[in-house]
């Protein structure tokens, strides 16, 4: 209400009193104090702490524990918004959006899209004029939602769904759990290019550029009038890879997750050119879920219109994280003639307008020596945890390390990795 | 920040300024502003409308517009919310559970679902005590993960999914979508139950109880070693039907829909026995979409954090709200020797402890006269838009009006039902 010309807060101080002070709760820089955390005496959240750390304050140190470099958790992202409180905050009256629908009887909201299209366009990354837009509980629904949809219906031969090796572990997973009469999960794409029958059967592949797990610029291996592709592009933002032009394909898929770095607001979406399809995937969305939650929408309209008001600043910040940590592990490795990484070719990046090299979301590490084919067990002997080769379809000469957790967590794995490398070294020079 | 020991607030201001000033547009009574909702010039969110109501302000009514019976929008509650502000804002800092998982690893919010327990318990409606809790995205994500968690894997059978005539349109909808070798649908419960092959055949029956769309306490027709039951009890709240006891079956499945009126938050969950059942279905949430958003998590726990501290008044509101409507809506029906409304047998309510009517969210209406074989065409003719009977497995003698949408719908409905039924009245006096 106003007072004078000033306006008091009324039915929202009670709720800001509380959020910031759980958000002021101590937690030594190691861990935050989340408004619907576990509670303790007097029904205060206590802080969730980093992985290693522990304690009422996280200030405790567990020595020895396992460096987790498995999921794919972006808080890396973290202390940017913890930088940013005013501009990011949010505000919910109670009876904010209660129906299925938005005023446009659909499940997506259009300032959200809009949103989108500006920060595509500003980035430069994606094409979007003309283009459909549809959102999803992540990019997990939106990947499976586009499998359905390209999969022809009424067919006795199903759409065969292949992705070139390394490939990202879900999309043979969800695959297999969701098949049917309508599309099954068939492999590596480059065996299937070789097959004879190819040229008959509809094919649907999934191509995820920047690849996960190895970050490379993956190309799609299969082209024709009976192959549909569904390119995976939550990485392709200036974080992880030069962005060498504005991506145009006709089924492109980007998630909060690794834009903002809210995994857990679980908020995808796919740039679509067909409205046949566009509306097909609609129809998943209704009877998979009724839509996206209007709550996921509004965080994710909320983050960013930040984004959009603060410039380059998430990128710079980003990017800048993401080559200094792999300044930190190239380092560490180029130490080592037991571990490898991927070759890392400069490209020209549009978006900083410079000559750059990736800075991937995952170190794929490869293990060298003859008798390591099993990498994972070697880090873990290390005390590191990575994720084993064989999910992506490569071999257990491969792991994957998550580069985009919180920085305890890359601290630890560094220091790990250099003890293990160390003690290789010390083997060595006393050998010779 | 404290200043002297008083907390002043900081980071929220912004946010809770910029949200009081859209929630205080004025929209006459007949619309509201959304934070996110469509701009106008200056960016300032505009009013959106009820049905029938236009203008800047919704102040202009629109003649002859149809009344909007069809959808199950449960914006009934939103005058509960609306003078519950204060005790219901939520203010999320931009880092809130940025992560895909909770501080235990799992998609669950410990504290919602202690608040989910609490509240069962509060009502008597379900018993939850060594029961597991799973989340999904509204009881539509959660149905059809116990469809494909209850079918048995690896085997030439799809388990037969039915369900009693009339049944919720989207179990049979999204049974077909999504069917495969593990399951397919099979229509009405009461037809399979004649069947000579039944006994030896998977069966998964869905009971929604109480029903949609005719709102009776539906019981399962099948039993047996090979049948697996799924409750659907998203309406066995005390606004909506008498409590005769607390729910205990194997799968019941809830919403916060149709309990606080947030639809578009999509958050459902399943109260479940088995703990291996409980297994596979969060193994379906995390292949589906990885989980559930966790800002629907953290809505739903404000919510039902205020519904309860505030004792039994949501469900008075509610109660207060349907019963109100039904004895219009029978009042304007009695009238009619044309239409009937299904029978309405009084029962005791251990909420209430009081014995009364069922004042379900639907009027299952059915046209009497023999040539009126379309309802739905009959009452479209007087300017009404319901759902027709045979999108329940029913037959279009019957019609589904939603009861449960804004007053303004409801009084239209109302409006145009006496209209109509007024000239039946007329028609026959003159021709008598």
């Amino acid at each position: 209400m106003y007072v004078g010309d000033q306006w008091k807060l009324s039915w929202s101080t009670r709720a800001a009193l509380e959020a910031e002070t759980v958000a002021a709760t101590f937690c030594s820089g190691h861990g935050r104090a989340y408004l619907d955390g576990l509670v303790a005496h007097g029904n205060k959240p206590v802080c969730t702490c980093n992985s290693c750390f522990t304690g009422p304050d996280c200030s405790q140190f567990i020595p020895h524990c396992p460096a987790t470099a498995d999921s794919g958790n972006p808080l890396f992202l973290e202390p940017f918004w913890m930088q940013h409180l005013a501009s990011s905050a949010l505000v919910v009256v109670g009876w904010h959006q209660m129906a299925y629908t938005y005023e446009d009887s659909t499940y997506v909201s259009k300032e959200l899209e809009k949103l989108v299209r500006r920060l595509h366009e500003t980035v430069g990354n994606a094409v979007t004029e003309n283009r459909f837009i549809i959102f999803g509980a992540g990019s997990t629904q939106v990947l499976n939602a586009a499998v359905f949809a390209l999969s022809p219906e009424n067919t006795s031969s199903p759409a065969r769904v292949v992705s070139s090796v390394p490939y990202y572990t879900l999309n043979k997973e969800q695959t297999e759990y969701f098949s049917s009469e309508k599309f099954e999960f068939e492999g590596d794409a480059y065996t299937w290019r070789n097959r004879s029958d190819g040229s008959s059967t509809n094919v649907i592949e999934f191509v995820t550029s920047p690849n996960n797990p190895d970050g490379q610029l993956k190309q799609a291996i299969l082209h024709g009038l009976n192959v549909k592709t569904i390119y995976d592009r939550a990485y392709y933002w200036p974080h992880f890879t030069p962005i060498p032009a504005s991506a145009d394909e006709d089924v492109m898929v980007f998630t909060l997750s690794k834009l903002t770095g809210h995994a857990g607001t679980r908020l995808g979406w796919a740039v679509i050119k067909d409205e046949a399809l566009f509306k097909r995937m609609m129809e998943h969305m209704r009877l998979n879920s009724m839509g996206v939650s209007k709550d996921a929408q509004l965080r994710a309209f909320r983050l960013l219109k930040t984004v959009l008001e603060e410039g380059t600043e998430i990128f710079d910040f980003a990017y800048r994280t993401m080559k200094s940590r792999w300044e930190r592990l190239v380092r560490t490795i180029s130490l080592s003639d037991r571990f490898s990484l991927p070759e890392n070719n400069p490209q020209y990046c549009t978006f900083y307008s410079k000559v750059r090299q990736l800075s991937p979301a995952y170190g794929w590490l490869k293990c060298e020596r003859e008798e390591d084919k099993d990498c994972f067990a070697v880090l873990k002997a290390a005390n590191i945890i990575g994720r084993e080769g064989h999910r992506y379809g490569a071999e257990d000469r491969h792991v994957r390390l998550s580069l985009v957790k919180t920085e305890d967590d890359f601290d630890i794995l560094i220091e790990r990795l250099n003890e293990l490398i160390s003690k290789e070294d010390g083997v060595r020079t006393f050998e010779e």
